[in-house]
């Protein structure tokens, strides 16, 4: 039996980071929650959607919000069992699963400790793949699902329930009651039955998050045996090497945005290298050529140590390597690419896959939603 | 038995406006619901609060938002039914009796409509004796009682829930999701038991308002005679008769607030008036002295006609007679003052009763929660 225990956390938690691509906050404070939860209640069972009763109750559970402000607005740990428990009580049905809604350090993490002290397992997988900031941005709204009634809770013990009209609403309202109660928030959304997290969810994001994280993780690899690894077994492809000489942040409508602007080193020399983000990385250009896009995933690492760093912890001086990775292909559909592409974030651009990810990608083409490229 | 029928609603409409001060929102599309509802299932009986059980569940309804936005934002006609069924759901308990929040044009007539189409009574009360712009504004929340779990409805269909800590985040959640939904939303708030209504409620507001409603509107009586019984029956004090020659506006955080400027007509030749409201008239002030103040009542009214006219309703060139009246007492003590006196809006000024109303005043006190002045 899978599970996540206190051996292979870390693992997760770094794996999540970079598929996270800058997003899906801090890993520390999460990870922390999360590791307390397991030390007292033991670990967290890692469950196969298909395993997953039809007419269960499935529940992604988040932390919506700017990872600046979650660094600082730390939650007091109740909050997601009560959104859970709300959520439950509002449906009349007891949840058998919870489920990460993204990859990101702290959205993979928060719902671990939940998970732990509610006694539920946990689905491999997620309805992105990596992060997205904005909450219809999930394979869950492109399948049809409502994300709504859902529940938000902060820190103070306010809750607000939300029943919208469709995923845009949802966002709206929920974003605004977020910015509300300071800028931080936690959710419980999406619920769901078993049928149709079998056929919406992105299948095996844990999995393949811990793998990166052990892989990224691994002190007897060096630098350059992870790198070749990432390309060869991962897909990732190396887009820069670099030192960041400017970030550039504006928060105040619920995300951060902002500008990462780095100079070659190595063979990058006399390049440069520049990213845009909205909570998550967006777009990243060399020499003011776009290299990579949402919704492909764009990682920023640290150079030496390989570990990812999320948009909030990007500083002048850091030496760093950038990784794009091919999203799920549910996002290279049509209706995926209106909903996540370059135009939903005001680039006018149109979306080029990351050079040779076509087949790679109808490879790994595993759940019923998938659109193909 | 008291009822609101077609043939007192136009009484109430006009009543209600002048006690609105302001605020309250334009009667016209709140008549003309209740008109409708009225005419199709009945009238609607008004209810004496000690008639209500005292376990019995009590529902106050209310239009929020701005003014402005309430006369084109007009309602579907079901959000209220929709909120009030939510709330009765979400305690599981049937609602015995609706109740108005405030006196004003649109929320005085919303809760007549819904109470014909429910076939519910209407206690004859609200919890301000006048119209406030907040929703921690009532003699509920200076009784203690909690505003929360609400339901905000919108005409699109969104709705939501909130359990708030306390009343001032019930108002910060209310209102940054009444903004996110176009700046009007309808609520179901309060939710109490009869022995709460009874102690905590303004009594008369709904007899008051068809009262002074009768003789504003009485054909047979001239201006001059309903100024003298305005006067003599109902404590108010005229406080200005002018030609508005400036409104200035501003919107965009829920509210409207604005100044109106007036030159002198007749007796009050060559002297000045200014008020200033948020939603509601706040402040009068002659010749630049300050004349009246919140929570006593400040109402423009139409000088030929003795119409009240609405914040969103002023104009240049429009010829008024302005009036105060005293508060209910509830608003004169410690409490009340730091939640709806000048300071709380943002005047350092010292809140002084109107002359000549504090006898008036403890004349009228009925309800237990009174702190006389």
């Amino acid at each position: 039996m899978k599970q996540i225990d206190l051996e292979n956390l870390p693992d997760l938690a770094v794996g999540a980071t970079f598929l996270g691509t800058g997003g899906g906050g801090d890993p520390y404070i999460g990870r922390l929650m999360a590791e307390a939860a397991i030390a007292r209640f033991g670990p967290v069972r890692l469950m196969d959607v298909d395993d997953v009763p039809d007419d269960g109750l499935v529940v992604p559970a988040a932390m919506m919000g700017a990872p600046t402000i979650m660094v600082e607005k730390i939650p007091n740990g109740r909050e997601m069992q009560i959104a859970v428990s709300s959520l439950q009580q509002l449906l009349q049905k007891p949840v058998v699963s919870l489920m990460t809604i993204e990859a990101g350090g702290i959205n993979s993490m928060i719902p671990l400790a939940v998970a732990a002290e509610m006694g539920l397992p946990v689905i491999d997988g997620d309805s992105m793949g990596r992060a997205f900031p904005e909450l219809q941005m999930t394979s869950l709204h492109l399948a049809g699902i409502r994300a709504t009634p859902m529940v938000l809770v902060d820190e103070k013990g306010n809750t607000v329930m939300i029943d919208a009209i469709d995923n845009l609403w949802t966002e709206r309202l929920a974003r605004t009651t977020t910015v509300a109660v300071g800028g931080a928030s936690i959710i419980a959304l999406y619920p769901m039955t078993g049928r149709d997290a079998k056929r919406a969810m992105v299948r095996g994001t844990i999995t393949k998050a811990l793998e990166l994280g052990r892989l990224l993780r691994a002190d007897h690899l060096s630098v350059a045996e992870k790198d070749r690894r990432l390309q060869a077994e991962h897909g990732a492809l190396k887009l820069f090497n670099g030192k960041v000489v400017d970030v550039e942040r504006r928060s105040g409508d619920g995300f951060v945005r902002g500008t990462v602007s780095c100079v070659g080193l190595g063979d990058d020399q006399d390049h440069v290298f520049r990213i845009e983000f909205q909570n998550e990385n967006l777009l990243a250009m060399r020499d003011g050529q776009v290299v990579a896009t949402v919704p492909d995933l764009i990682s920023v690492l640290d150079q030496e140590t390989l570990m990812p760093i999320t948009t909030e912890g990007l500083c002048y001086g850091q030496r760093v390597t950038v990784y794009a990775m091919p999203c799920d292909p549910v996002w290279r559909s049509v209706e995926g690419l209106n909903t996540v592409g370059p135009g939903y974030f005001g680039y006018d651009l149109t979306y080029v896959p990351l050079p040779g990810t076509g087949s790679n990608e109808s490879r790994r083409t595993t759940h019923e939603v998938s659109h193909g490229d």
